[in-house]
C-alpha cells in the first residue's frame, strides 16, 4: 500500500521515468512484500528555479 | 484548520473543481464540526506520464 | 485515482474521522465520478505545538 | 537537514523566491544552528484556481 | 537530487526500512544516474486508522 | 497565504520550535508581503530511523 512521492529536477526523459517507477516499485515488493499493484508512486518535475539548497536557488548557482 | 491536499489526474473542468472543493469542505464542517473559513484546499493536477501504479506509469497503460 | 492528505489538529475521535473519510469520499464521488475504491485518505495529526499560524504555535496561543 | 516545502500562488518574481529563500534559510540557520547548505526548499506555485478556502476557489472569489 | 517521500502503513522492521531505503537508492541511481548522495528518503508510518480506501478506515475493515 | 511544511530531525525545543516559526513568517512577510496571520507552518519531527540519505539511515550512520 505504499504511496511514494518524488520530487526531481526537471528534464527527466519519459524513459528515465518509466525505469524509475519500474525499479522503485520493484525494490518496494523485494524489501516489504505485498504486490505491485498497491504500489503507487507521484512524481513531480521541479524547476531550478523552484528549488534552493542553502538559501540559493539551483537556478542561480554557478 | 484542517489543511486538504488533492492529488488527482489532470483534466478535471473548472466546473468540477468548484463542486468538488465545496462538496469536501461541507463534509469536513458535518464531521468535524467547525468553520468553513477554516478548511484550505489544495488540488494538484497529476499528468498520467508522471503517476504509476503496479510499477507502470499511467500514460503507458493500455 | 485521487490521494487525499489531510493535516488536522490531533484530537479528532475515531468516530469522528470514521465520518470524515466516508463523507470525503462520497463528496469526491459525487463531483468527479469514478469508484469510491479508487479514493484514498491519509489522516494525520498534528499537535498544536507544532502548528503556526500568524509566526506563533498554537499551543502558545492564548 | 530541514526539507522545506512552500505552497503559495503563483505570481512572485524570481527576485522575491530569491530573496524568500535566502531569508528562510537564515531564519532557520538562526534558530536551530547547522550549516545553511543542509537547508532544502521546494517552491511550488499555486493557481488561484486550485487553491481553495471555506469552500471556494480563489478564482471564483470577488 | 530527488526526494522520497514514502507513506506506508506502520509496522515494518528496522531491518525492512534500512534494505527499502538502499534498495530504492539504488533504483534511482540506476535509472536517473547521479550520486547516492543526492537521494534524501522519509519514511512516514501511517496507522491503519488513518489512512482510508473507498472511504472506510482500514481499522475498520474486516 | 503561503502555507509551509519543514521536515527536520526530532529533538527541537519547544523554544527552538517556537524562535523558528517566528522567524520564518517574518522572513515570508519581509520579502513576498502580506500579513503574517496568512502564514501557516506545519512541523514534522522525523525520527533519524524513518530519514535516509545516500541509501542508508540516519539511524545507522557512524
Amino acid at each position: 500500500m505504499p504511496t511514494i512521492r518524488i520530487d526531481m529536477f526537471e528534464g527527466r526523459t519519459p524513459e528515465q521515468k518509466k525505469n524509475l517507477v519500474k525499479a522503485i516499485t520493484q525494490a518496494v515488493v523485494d524489501t516489504l512484500g505485498g504486490k505491485a499493484e498497491s504500489v503507487d508512486i507521484i512524481l513531480t518535475d521541479i524547476q531550478r528555479s523552484n528549488w534552493a539548497t542553502g538559501g540559493e536557488l539551483w537556478s542561480e548557482k554557478k
